[in-house]
Order: C-alpha cells, then structure tokens, then sequence
C-alpha cells in the first residue's frame, strides 16, 4: 500500500470503507484497552483474571505498536511530503506533538515492569486522550475557547484572585476555632475552592459567624463566574457555529445546478439560510396531506414523488415542495428518498423572507410551480 | 364512535371538550398512578392500607388497559390509515414506540405477583414517561437537543476524557493513602463524578496536596462544561424559539383581512414582529390615560371601544390604538375585549420600524388614522 | 393632604422628595422588622433583651398598621378612582392582593400571644416580601419570566419526569443495602432532587455500582437542565432588555430638539443605537486630550466647554464631542456639567453606522462641525 | 528619570521594553510575596526556614515600598499634571483609591510586629489585589458587569428575599426536631445560602418530609438564579464584546491605504468583519493546496509569496488570497511572513456578502485579481 493511500486511511476526515473500519478499530481498541486498566486496578479482578487482563494488555499495546508504525510509514504520503523526502516527513512527525504522544501510549509498555503499580493509571491516562484527533467536535470547541480565551482567563484571573483573599480571610477568621482545617492560607485554600465552584464537599465547614457570612459570600461570587463563563461561551459559540454552517452548506450548494444560474450574490444569501438534511434510501421526506412548512433542494441522491399516475423521479438540482409554500395547502404527494439523498431544507419563514428581497428568484420558483400546476404529471410535492 | 372521531379526541393537538376531558382524565391518572406506587413503597403504608392501594392500582392499570385498547381503535382512524386498512394500520401503532411503551405499562400488571417487591419502582418508573406524549413544550425542548446534539455530544466526549484522566491521576495520587476510597480506577471514577459536576457528596475527598490540586482543576473544569453546555443551548434555543414563534403568527397572520390588503412580503415582515395575546371576554385591553406602548389587530374576537357618545365595536381584520403611537398622546378612550379575542400586538419599537421601512403600510395606517380623526364617532383607542 | 397626593406620595414611581423619604423609611422599617425577628428566634438573646425587641415589634408593626391605614385612604386617589368613588376604591383595594397582603403583615401582631413561638419565622417570611412593591427589576425579571414561562415550565415537567424515574431506579437498585435511605421512593426522592441540581449534601450516597452509574447520570442531567434553563433565559432576557431600552430613550429624545427636525424615521433609529447616562452637576464628561470614542447629545441640564478664550455653555437639544470622531483627533477641550444632566452618548461604531445609512443626518452634523470650526468661539470638544 | 518617562514606564498600557520588565518583575514580587505569605501560615515551615521567609518578605516590601515611591514620582508625569503644579499631582495621586491602596500594602510592614499571626492573612490579601492594576481584561469584565448591573442586582435582590423565606419556614418546620442546627433564624439562614447556591455542605440537612420538600424548591430556585444571572451576562457580554473588538481593529482598517480609497461608510462595515491575527515572523499564513477560507489584509508587517518564478513581496496595505475565495480552488501559492506582521483576515462568509453588499468595493477587488491573473508574477494566494 502506498503512503499515500495510508496517510488517506488513517486521516480523520477520510469517510471511504478501510477509514471507517480502521477508526472503528481504533475507537474500539481503546475502548477494550481503558477498559482492562480500569479492571486490572481492582485488586480481587486483578488476582483472579490477571493472565487474561495481561493478554489483552499485550494484544492493545501490539495494537497500539502497530499502530504508530503505520502512522510512520504514511507520514511520507501527507501533502507536500515528496518536496521534503520521505525520510524527512517521517521524523517530522516522529517528533510532532502527535508523533510523541502516539510514542508515549505504546513505548512504556516495554518497560512494563518498571511501572509495577502505576501500569493502570498511566495508560488509562494516555489513551483516554487518544480519540481527541479523531473528534472534530473537540477541534471546534477548542477553537471557540481559544477565540474567547483572553476573556476566559480573565474570569480565571478574577477567580483566582477572589479564592486567595477567600482563603485568607477564612484563615483569619476561623484559625482559632478549627486550627486544623483553617490553620494555614493553604488550607483555607482546598475549603474556599470547594465553595467557590459550589462544589461543598462538606469536610471543611466555617463555624464562626464572620466565617459564614464570608461563605455566603463566596457562594454567590462562584454562582458569577459560573454565569460570567456561561455568558461568555454563549456568545462565542453563537459566533463560530454560524460561520461553521455557513461554510459546510456553501460546499453543497455548489453542486446544485440550480443555484448556479441565479449568480453569485444570492448563493451567499441562501446559503446563510438553508439547513443540510441527510436522508437515508427509502426514507419519507413528507407525507401526502401533511402541512407544508419547508421545501427542499436536491445536494445529491434521488427521490420519487408517488404522484397517481405514475410516480415521477428527480434529481441533483431539482427542488420540490415549492407548492404548499406559495398556495398554503396540504402535500399533494408523498416524497420518497430512493438513493441515500442530501437535502437542503428552507424554512417557510425563511422562504417568505428570500422571496421578498430576492425577486429574480421569486420569479424563477414561480415559474417553475406554475409549469408545474399546468403539467400534472410533474411533481411539486 | 367512529376510529376518526376517536383518533382526534386522542391526538395530543386537539382541543375540543372530549379531548380536553380525556387529557385531564389521562394526567390525574397518571398522578394518582404514581402516588400509589409512593405510597406502596413506604413499608409502614403499605401495610396500613395494602388493600385500598391495591385497589387504586387496580383501577388506574384498568385505565390504561381501556386507553390502550381505544388507542388501538383509534389507530384505524389516524391520517392515511385508510389506504393501508384498518388492521394494518393498528398492527403498525401497536409495534411503534409508543404502542410498545403503552403495553409495558400495562401488561406487566397481569404478571403482578411476578414483580413482587420491584412493583413499585417498575411504575412509577414507566408512567412517569406517560405525559410525554402530551408535552408539546418537552417536544420542541428536544428539537433544541437535537439541532445542537454534535455539540452538546463534543462536550460530553470531553467530560468523558476529564473524568478518566482525573480518575487515574487520583488513583495514582490518593490510593496510598485512601486505599478503599481511590483503591482502582473505577472507585476514583466515582469521586470524579461527583467533583466535576461540582455535586461534591463529599463522601470522598482527596488528603494529599496534590490530590486537591487536582480536585481544584476538575472542579474548575466542571464550571467549564456547565458553561459550554449553557453557551450552545442558548443559541440553539434562540434560533429554535425565533422559528417556532413566526410559524404560529404567520397562521394567524393569515386571518386579518387587513394584511391581506398590503401583499405577501409585508405580511412576512409583520408577522415577525407581532406579538400574539388571548384576552378574555370583560378583560380591559388598555384604559383611557394610559401612555401607548403598542397598536393591535384583532385576528379574533370582537373589541369594545368605550367612546364618549356611544361605543363602537371592531371585528376581525380591524386594528386599534395606532392613534397614541402617531401622536405620542395617552391613549383616549378604554378599550374592553366584548369576546374571548386574539390580539396581535405590535410594539411602539417594531411599530417606527415598520413605518419607516414600509411606506404603503404607513400610508394605510395614517389614512386611517386620520379618517378617524376627522369622524370622532370612530374609534382609535 | 388629598388622597391623590398621597397616593403619588405610596405609588412606587413617583421621584419626589416626600415619596423618596417615605420609601427610606418604609425600607428601613421592613430591614428593623426582619433584623428584630432575626434577634427574637435567637434564644440567648431572647432571654437577655426580650422587652426591648418586643418594644421594636411593636414599633415596626405600628408602622405597618399606619401605613395600612395610609394605603386605604390613597386608595381612593388612584386614577379613575373617581368614576367609582371613594369608598368603592378603597374596599376594592383592601380586597386586592397587594391589600390582603399588607393586613396579613399587620392584623396577626393583634394576635401576637396565639403566635408564640411561631411569631418570629412568620413575620420574618411576610416582611421579607415587602420591599417587592418596591423593586422595579424584579418586576421586569417577573416579565422575561413569563414570557419564556412555557419553556421554562417545560423544562421542570422534563426535571421532574427524570427526577421520578431516578429516585425509582435509585429504590430498586439501592433499597436492600441502604434500607433506611433508599427504603421507599419517597425516601429515594430526596436523593434525587439533591444529586440533580448538584447540591450533593453527601447525607445519601449510592453504594452499589449500579447505583452509582446512575448517580452519575442524573449528575450530568442535573448540568444539562441548568443549562437548559439559562438557555432559554439569555434568549429571553436579551429581547426584554432591548425593548426596555427603547422605551426608555424615546420617552428621552423626544426632548431633544435636534431630533425632531430630523424627521420620526431617523429617531426611531437613533433611540436604539443611543445609551443615556446621568452625569452629576460638577463631573467632567471628557478631559481635553483624551481620545474621542463618543459624542454627546444634551436630553437635560447644561455643560460648559473649557475653551481658551472663555467657556462656552451648552443647553438642552445641543451636541458636542462630534469633531473628534469626524477627524480622530484628541479632545480639544474639556467637558464639565454645570447641571445635573442627562446625556445620550452615541458610539464611535454606531456614530459611523448611522453616518453611512442617515445621510441627512450626516449633512446636518457635518454642517454644525464645519461651522465651528470656521468660528473658533464655538464648542466642538 | 522624567516623570514623564516613569509615568510612561509604570503605566499598564505601555508596550516598550522598561515597561514590561518592570511589569514582569511587579507581577513575579507578587507571586513571590504571596508564596511566602503562604509559606509564613503553615506553622511547621515557618518553624524550619522562618528567617528565609522574614528576609523574603522584607524583600517583597521594599520592592513594593520603591514601587510606592516610583508612582509617587511619577504622578508628576501623568497628563494634565503640568497644569496643577507636580506636588498637588502628586499630593492627588497618593489620596486617590490607588495610591490608598499602594500604601496599605507597604506601611504595616514597619508595624509588622503589632500584626503578629494576622502577618500571613493580611499581606496575601492585600497583594492579591495588585495585579488587578495591570488586567485589561479584568477592567473589561468589570464594564460588563456594571452595564448590567441593574438587573444584576435585582436578582440578587430576589436571591435574598428567598434566602429570608427559606430560613423563616425552615427555621418553623425544623426547629423541634434539630434545635441546634434551625433553633433560630440565622441558623437556618446557614443552611438555606449553602442550599440555594447548590453549595450543599451536607452539615445542616432538613429531616422532617415538609422541610425536605422546601430544600427541594429552594434548590431549583438557586438553578434558576444561576440561570438568571448567566441569562444577563450572556447579553450583556455579546454587546460589549462587540463594541472592544470594533474600536481595536478600527485603529488598525485606518492604516491600511486600500481601505482608504473606498470611503468612510464602506470602512465601517469592513471593521465589522475583519478580524485581526498577529503573526510572528517566519509563519506560514497558508500552503498551497489548501483550500482557501479567507483573504487578507497587510495592516503592518510584510509577507512573502512563494511563486514559482521568484517569490514576490508585499507590504502595508496590499491584500492578498482573494482569488482562492473568487474561484474557489485551492490555494496557488504558500504565503509565509517575514517579518511581525498584523494580518486582518477577512472570512468566507462575510467576503461574499460584502461583495453583494457593496458592489464598489467588489470591482477593485475583482479588477485586481483579474491584473494578478494576466501577469502571473504578481501574487495572489
């Protein structure tokens, strides 16, 4: 197999068969692998299956090994590896961050013995972090953290700041009366940090009055960050999820012929507007007599609409379900995807408003369901 | 009773008397359903008045028998179901999820000796799920789920991650010193829980200086999920409640003749900006010397407008109180709704916004404004 | 004193100085009340200095009664009082829930002796609801909550669905090892309600695996309903606050001449984009020097332009601090109010905004700079 | 040293060597002197190294008291002070918040024996708050707080009158049964605050069935306090946020020629959606092959395009990566900074609708592809 080939299959984006069955491989083996630390720290699970648990360590970590070479041999296939040479590209990423975090799930296990009791804990630690390259939900909250990280640190700031003048203060006030849980700042600390977050373990308790009244203090302050976090977050997720869809659905819009002839300004306009819907074959888009309350344009895929005399098929490009939008009447036929289809749904609130501000579109849709309604025999769902 | 008429009285969205009826019937059912099976569980109860909870039981599994038999009925009845046939169409409703759900929650109580002392939990557990089916705000609540499902799913594989990276560190870090409390993985796995979603039992807490470091770190982070999930659901939700709303205005919208009048792109942009408000019969919709804050249409009912020589009554399609708006005067006279009414509201805000973006509306309302003026027996509010 | 002055004097928005000093007092007399029955449950100081908290009991609850009485006279000053007259007002007063509210914080001090030791928890609890009448915010925090009430209200049926089926599953799963805690789902019940908002009081802690797992579920189920919560309250809260807003600046412009010339459509704009602020008689708007980020429009009072020559004053429906955001240059002079003024500053990023969409408004300013700065003697600041 | 210079040094926002080292020296003392204040409480190290810590702190002091003096000499160099005269600037500055503040944290020192054990608390406190001086974003947060906090307060305001009713009952429902823990109001008022801010210490637990139920409902209130609080700072900090970013990168647009020549509106509108990214010199802004996302603008720095032929070279004002947004195929050419640079990247999204938006600025860009396209040996991306 080439590297090029390799690199394809072991990339996370990659959604052809040998990509699929080898992440699914992966996610598994590090499922199973979590899994036997998990039981081989249970000291009686440990006694009485510790051959087994041994075993199956052995077939992960050769898993993992096998794994790491594969990932080494296809690091000469990533693009623009064959300007750099292939030895090259291979130690570059040997030496990337990935390539030494791949190192450390596997290498220790060669050293087995020296772990002795830390074995469980380690790996569970180190492969719990392995399907972070595999989820790309994670890369996109990491990105909106970072986007809102300077405000985020700020908080973090303001919180640290409040847990040390919290601490000092209980140390001040309670020392006297509970000298073991408040007779040192960083002491104080490990009670004002569980108050703080509202956590309350409940092992360190203020007794004096002043001591309570700073708690209650505390409490409120913790419940602010938490909201000033919240308020933060919400913002920016808002921010970077509606440039995320935007660019997702701006790629499918591309390949419908349809959008094609209406130019340019107006794409960016609809495709702010339409929400992708994948349909599995033989699957009902909507039923006859249904209210119609979105209509759909064809990404990829096919789908039949049962009209009565014979049903009709249409593909990439084509819409239906204008009609009931324009007239307000029910479905006058059921929609059937008969290919694994992509769709892309407009809202009726969202197709009122297109058609107001864009009239060349208007027009071309009106068209189209008039020609429609005048041909029985073609579908307008 | 004809499976259609029975179909209806069922259907969740109905709103006729037998519908309503058999709604409250359904949900004090279910009340008492559940407090007998509290009751039943409490040891001293039990076995005071055994045979009146058993027989409560009985009489309310009686009533979801005959509510799944007429469920069953009224399957034949449902939209559609007469090109698939009667008999098809129950056998389809008794193998769909809510068909099974309703059998489970009556079928068990044939094999009640069976569940002997797990009666109760079973029960209370499955007729605590009953009043989903009627919960539209539960639906639409799920629908926000659902759009932001990648996210909220992205967040949950990061928790999933802390917590195991937690659990090994404390185990690593704590099980010298707690043996039982951090002696395995799976056992700091549960003081991970507890600390990263800050509920803190405290039934175990880290000893070591390092060990609180780290609790401080998770606990911290459980703000920061908190924070994430509060971040994405409230712009899912935003979005969701913006569509929801447009979509039962845009119906109602439909209903004044009024905006009939003015064409098919306006009425989109009213519709987003009135606000919908039942008022019932008697109920004063504003009094005279109030400052006006907003104009309404009647979409249905009647109105009264409570004028020096005589009243004067406005119907469906009219609209009222657009005289304050204009002149910035309080308004002049009462206004008392004669009949149970829906209004749509439209703020002092939207009202100048509109204006200024729609000059044929405002050309209508002022025309109208000032024939009022100029005949004082018509009313303006 | 007539019954409508005194009604002004009670009613909660009224600015005068007899209705402000009647709300310190009122305020005080409700933070004395609750302080003295805070003392009165607090045995040892019961016992040391009962006559003298009984002595201010009857003081604050004199004052109550007076206020009581005043209420009931005022009652007939209400506007459209008249119509009914006097005697109907104040009985229908007296049976609203604001009247049946202040008798229940008056009439049972007549039956103190029948209270005994039950007196200092009720009067706390009616006394503590006292100062609502009063508290602007919580009424508009009341009004994002109705609005949004139906999710909300959604989400806690959802809280409490889960909430029976946690403590059923906790029942079944936990009773035979934790019989007392887990014993009945009632018991089961307070675990749950504890561990799904994450308060976590640790009194009851699942012991079994299964129990646990599911201990962790509810944990997590718990942050999602919180962030559910603030979801929907952001969305909510933030279209509340936007129309609050408004309001507030339009009843504000109106009072600007400059606007007024402008036409109704300009104002309506500019109401959303300009942000009031109250400056004392004294303070310093901006020092000469400072970077320009906002200019001023004047909706009351005076300010004096430090310029060289000899200051300049500004009255009511004037402008300054423009030309630092034409040209970017530094303040050229120093702002000070003479009066007590209310300011409306428009922005930097708004000022801009409006510029490009407004352009007579645009022409307007441009004139007024131009001609300043061609009369050195004219403020621009 | 001037004044001028010093106040220059010590002033937060300077970026020039001197003021960052002393920055990084203040914020190290910090660190160092809070370290030691929590060295000095834990009884055993002050014990084995107290004469360390005695000259560590000694050294925290006169850094912190040549601090004192250092600002105390330069207030004669803040602007506007030449116009007062150098000792009242200074005089002004010593009696102002900071000043006060400075010298909180320097004088006890010299009456460091009348402190005695309160030492440790008192110095970590007060030298917790000095970096506050230094945190824009912290003054940020700030704003956003005072923006809201009106409703802030109400809802705190809310929070209390709960907190009183929830102690007033729980205080009448369990007095008889835990006389300790509820035997007076402010007791219960212990348990209540730990309670509604889900805190839950687990030290004072509600044991009769009607007390349980009332810390079940104080404990949903405290969800939706935190919900109520995130639901404000969620709008408010949308708003402010959008504010800061606008004025920052409007500094920069102004610096960059291209934008100059297309007018004041356009300018505006294209602040709103740049968003600037520093790049260190040597940096990769892009690769060739990959898929272009966004084009950009030079505000300072300068970059290099790797073209075939020879790499060209572009400075301030110049953009580039448009044509990969225009035709949509990847990326013709690697770009990478030579030197620090400050791109203003501008998105996909917002590219295509400014293009639609603002057909002016369209044909330059559109004509200045179309000359790079006819002479290959300009640069493009």
């Amino acid at each position: 197999m080439s590297p090029a080939r390799l690199y394809r299959i072991l990339h996370p984006e990659t959604t052809d068969g040998a990509a699929r069955i080898f992440r699914g491989v992966h996610h598994a083996m590090v499922g199973i692998g979590i899994g036997i630390m998990f039981a081989d720290s249970v000291a009686p699970w440990r006694r009485v299956c510790g051959p087994l648990l041994d075993l199956g360590f052995g077939l992960v970590c050769a898993f993992f090994c096998a794994e790491y070479g594969l990932r080494f041999a296809a690091a000469a296939g990533a693009p623009g590896a064959e300007h750099r040479g292939a030895g090259r590209a291979r130690l570059a990423w040997a030496a990337s961050p990935g390539g030494l975090f791949d190192l450390l799930g596997v290498f220790p296990a060669l050293l087995d013995p020296l772990f002795g009791p830390y074995r469980a804990g380690f790996f569970a630690l180190v492969w719990a972090l392995k399907p972070i390259r595999y989820a790309a939900g994670l890369k996109r909250l990491g990105r909106v953290l970072t986007h809102s990280a300077e405000a985020l640190l700020s908080v973090l700031l303001g919180f640290g700041i409040v847990l040390v003048i919290a601490a000092s203060l209980a140390y001040l006030v309670e020392r006297q009366i509970q000298p073991r849980a408040f007779g040192s700042i960083p002491a104080a600390l490990w009670w004002a940090i569980a108050t703080l977050t509202t956590t309350g373990y409940g092992d360190v308790v203020p007794q004096t009055v002043v001591g309570r009244i700073l708690a209650g203090i505390v409490m409120v302050t913790g419940i602010l960050v938490f909201a000033l976090w919240a308020g933060i977050l919400a913002s920016g997720y808002g921010e970077e999820s509606r440039r995320r869809e935007f660019l997702r659905i701006w790629q499918i819009v591309h390949d419908v012929p349809f959008f094609c002839d209406v130019g340019t300004a107006v794409i960016a306009e609809v495709a702010q507007l339409l929400r992708p819907r994948d349909v599995p074959a033989g699957a009902v888009v909507f039923h006859r007599g249904e209210r119609g309350e979105r209509m759909y344009f064809i990404a990829s895929g096919e789908v039949e609409i049962r009209l009565a005399p014979q049903p009709v098929r249409l593909g990439v490009g084509q819409f239906f379900g204008e009609l009931a939008l324009l007239t307000g009447a029910p479905r006058t036929a059921t929609v059937v995807a008969v290919r694994p289809s992509t769709l892309l749904a407009l809202d009726l609130v969202d197709f009122h408003e297109l058609m107001a501000r864009r009239p060349e579109l208007a027009r071309i849709i009106r068209a189209e369901a008039e020609r429609r309604l005048a041909a029985p025999e073609v579908p307008e769902g």
